[in-house]
């Protein structure tokens, strides 16, 4: 609950995250009862969140950094528990890429539920320098109607800090120029989005 | 080197794996003193095997399962420190998938130290049920000449044993019936191959 209060100090409207159980490499799968429990927690942890009008972001991550929510699927049926409005899901393209069978499908299925978005390349770098595609990305998106916050997240062993070094693994150095990448990734996103939305409303036009 | 001689008693040509450190998530990155100790480890094991006729594949994967070789470029290097002919790299697309910045080239690039090949999709279940670009593996494969093993990878919770579940994280079930997920695999494994090989021998035709 404190993260909450400090959020609500610094004027933050989102908390997002691994919120809904341990940012770590398990070694056996979930329990019924641990995800029960989890979901209790969330929803007095939405409730208290709501006072201070701020979203909580579900974040689905891979298989590596939890056993629990890994595709926008079981974060849609989780937040349903929950059923609080400011209890979403937060989707990340780097996680989609190993979990989702279809990625635009699964941002359209999330619909309005996704309250969150991550942006980041297959190999946390560059976009563009991997193997997402982007174009699917930000159809889905638009398909979606999303219109909420989208963040870009990239990491680099050249700048992360040890201790986040080693959770994620970040083992190469991808860019030393923070600010080329973020520039870069701005562009990216906007001519990638704008392109999606021109697209969308144009498919059903008649003339 | 107790697994040369039951590779050799079972008429085995080749033994492949995280065979350079041990098989889990790492904290922190690799030395480049335990790189080294890795490599001359890897010399032994490799002359060894060359007595039994024996080839070594060094398999590439991901952060999450390793921080020593993540990328064909470093397995490539690595290899030519060992440098024995039957020290081979070993490439998995599922890790492709997360690691390369283009896959293609990565495969193409490998060339001709490249010894075995895993396919696998990007959540590990069907082949085409997924991220990865698979004409574009076909395609480096095709270009790279690629003339050895290809194996099919798959995991589903319904099947895999709970030691191995956790330490590769598999947590859902993407399916039941090993044999049509095998016979679907090595016919979409077929189909790509021809048609990319096809590509390749009349792109350099002039008539």
């Amino acid at each position: 609950m404190q993260v909450l209060e400090v959020a609500r100090d610094i004027g933050a409207t989102h908390v997002c995250g691994i919120l809904y159980s341990a940012f770590q490499k398990y070694a056996v799968p979930p329990t019924e009862a641990g995800i029960a429990a989890s979901v209790d927690v969330l929803r007095r942890i939405g409730e208290e969140a709501a006072k201070h009008g701020i979203t909580i972001g579900l974040e689905v991550v891979n298989r590596y950094e939890s056993n629990v929510l890994n595709t926008g699927a079981q974060a849609v049926d989780y937040a349903t528990r929950v059923g609080l409005p400011n209890v979403t899901v937060h989707l990340d393209t780097y996680h989609m890429n190993i979990e989702e069978a279809d990625i635009e499908a699964a941002i359209i299925q999330t619909g309005p539920r996704l309250g969150y978005f991550h942006i980041g390349e297959s190999g946390r770098g560059y976009l563009g320098a991997g193997n997402i595609d982007f174009d699917r990305v930000f159809r889905g998106l638009a398909k979606a109607g999303y219109e909420g916050p989208i963040t870009f997240e990239s990491f680099s062993s050249a700048v992360v800090n040890p201790q986040l070094q080693g959770i994620l693994g970040i083992w190469r150095n991808l860019w030393e120029d923070g600010a080329d990448l973020a520039k870069h990734a701005k562009g990216y996103i906007e001519h990638g989005l704008k392109s999606a939305r021109e697209a969308h409303a144009r498919s059903g036009l008649v003339r």
